[in-house]
């Protein structure tokens, strides 16, 4: 086991329970442990569902399934296996998971495609069949669990299990979101895999889940990286149970949509942050916020090349301010950049201006600043009104140690 | 100084003199230091010039003065200052680079255009005139120097000098081409930069020379990546005297024009792979070979994604057949892939093929291919005929030590 790691919150939040969702773990044992390693969560009749998926061309089964099942909105039943990804397993990883969604849909009398399924560790082993089912059904007698036992089963090589909530108010009905979410540990020769879920009390539309899933997503999880590697299995799951009894949200105008979406979005980034946090050997957590772009998009391509860049996130573990590495990073991107108008802020102070280096800046200020663990980088291009931020950590030894320096 | 890379070849090559150039050093102490940090190359008159230079959106002023000079074909002189990129340093920047052309052009009776500059090293501080203007003068009335002296004049935190040569027979003539080249050392806070300079007897209309060393480029050094980040100041030049007296060259039909096409292409990928063997932290050469793409160019971006994958690179580093991280880096890469397709060599060893394990495949000579220095990934995606082979190294704690343990 990893230390926890130094970017981790002090503890476990407080969270609600959601009504209709009944979440249930138990061990699998797919990989040689003592712990539980499978989470059922089980959903009320009615649940919307609405999901975003890795765009690998070489996904899981796991995400075939969701992608496929998610076209109909509806779902019973969420499981998550941790230990074996079951990607790149062929006709026998897609076996088991259709033998998963049989044997779930069986137990609660719904159809297959109800169920909803996610896989993540090691790449290229067919999860066995067999562990599943007895899984499956020593969960199915279990007793409820909390949301913390649920966030710590479906971890792999996380050092401390990530959840968070909020809260929205539709049409006067107060609803509640809970989110669990696991990644970017890595000490098994696996691959770092994301998956986040959803849970909420509100009634929405599964068309409008996904439409508010969408925009939470492109300002959160599309916007963190640990390492640039994008993995087989990443999956994000919203699931609205609609026992709040609010009018059902089926659209961008109705009372209330406002304010479910953007309890939607606070929470997806407070997930996103929470992967960021337990980045690999990650000891700073790093936002790089470029604006003045000529879109909103070209913006987050070179806030991503910063944010990928290896020079830079080694610059910031080593606490050096090293913006001219900034300045490379935007010149790779391959986005609209004059080198003349950029300029460039370690936290609140500019070290470059104009494509010059700020004469005499305080460095004082910088120092300090870059000595914590909260790191902000802020590039001006000066040439239109694009802007984007992106999360990311640092690069350090500690990645190294946990990705070569042991054999699989 | 760093310890030499265990990468790198036994000695420095023994290489020919070409006619028509003359290789001289100075000290201009751009750092404190005491070696020679001018590299000064008068070239004879009639010479014709190719380049390649950076695509960064922020180059240095010595690459925009190079792109226009290109323009016209014509050098009489190669200028490169070593300790000082000169880059993002604005109107100074720029009037050093004037001064350094018009001092050099005054000495040779040529216009500023005949003169070609590169600078690398640190970022953001401009180039100083005055040790620049001494450092000229001190090498246009140096003794002419060995090859070896100018590759490591050009170094900055190289580990070794590199350069490499080869021959070409043009109509009956025999011509000889050297090269010399520097990057991927880095243990200052410099950017990586890489400066490649190749010299010729040959004649060659400068078209033509441009034609063969962009093809040349192309399989050579756009097919490496030590870390994906790409410098302000990356530049190859190629000069041709025509000394050999051979039928100048002027299109890829006239005689000879293949054979030297073909001889350009070599010395380009000899120099391109000294880099790799210099790349920061480098233990192992590694080649990533795509084959069975849609098109070459599809397939030089998946092999571009494995060989610029932390996760590929670490795996290579902790010589773990690890090869879900290189099904993770084809499924990213967003080019066409079918897993099911997907097949995966290390050296001559199938790991994985129609997008599963082989079943029961021989570890021990994979382990022994990666225990060795030069490694193979091979990828066959099964679609069309696309192939590039990329060359990269892997990531280590060397990469980090260099790069964050220190600060500026």
């Amino acid at each position: 086991m990893t230390e926890r790691s130094p970017l981790a919150p002090s503890g476990f939040p407080d969270l609600p329970a959601i009504p209709g969702v009944t979440p249930r773990v138990a061990r699998a044992r797919y990989k040689q442990w003592d712990r539980c390693d499978l989470t059922y969560v089980e959903l009320a009749p009615g649940t919307s569902v609405a999901g975003v998926l890795t765009q690998s061309k070489c996904p899981s089964p796991e995400v075939e399934w969701c992608r496929k099942a998610l076209v109909l909105g509806q779902a019973r039943a969420l499981v998550v296996n941790a230990g074996n990804s079951n990607a790149f397993t062929g006709n026998r990883g897609r076996a088991a998971v259709e033998a998963i969604a049989a044997r779930t849909a069986a137990h609660l009398g719904c159809e297959p495609s109800d169920v909803f399924i996610s896989s993540t560790g090691v790449i290229g082993v067919p999860l066995p069949v067999d562990k599943a089912e007895a899984g499956l059904d020593a969960a199915f007698a279990a007793e409820t669990c909390s949301w913390e036992d649920a966030a710590a089963t479906i971890m792999t090589t996380d050092t401390f299990a990530k959840a968070a909530s909020t809260q929205a108010v539709i049409g006067g009905k107060t609803v509640n979101l809970v989110g669990i979410i696991k990644g970017s540990g890595m000490i098994a020769p696996d691959m770092a895999t994301m998956l986040g879920y959803v849970f909420t009390d509100a009634a929405v539309a599964p068309e409008f889940l996904q439409a508010a899933l969408n925009a939470a997503n492109a300002h959160s999880f599309s916007c963190i990286t640990v390492d640039g590697d994008t993995s087989t299995s990443d999956t994000v799951l919203a699931f609205a149970t609609g026992a709040a009894g609010n009018a059902p949200l089926s659209d961008a105008d109705d009372e209330g949509a406002d304010a479910f979406a953007a309890a939607l979005g606070d929470l997806c980034r407070q997930l996103a942050h929470l992967v960021v946090r337990d980045g690999e050997g990650a000891t700073k957590f790093i936002a790089v916020t470029v604006e003045g772009a000529e879109s909103d998009r070209s913006a987050h391509r070179i806030a991503m090349s910063i944010a990928n860049s290896p020079l830079v996130k080694t610059a910031v573990a080593g606490e050096d301010a090293n913006w001219g590495r900034v300045v490379m990073a935007v010149g790779k991107a391959g986005e609209p950049a004059e080198r003349d108008r950029l300029s460039i802020c370690f936290g609140a102070t500019q070290v470059a201006k104009d494509g010059l280096a700020v004469e005499g800046y305080d460095e004082a200020p910088v120092t300090a600043h870059l000595k914590g663990q909260d790191v902000e980088i802020g590039v001006d291009l000066g040439l239109g009104d694009g802007r984007a931020t992106v999360w990311t950590c640092d690069l350090t030894h500690g990645y190294i140690s946990i990705n070569a320096d042991y054999r699989s």
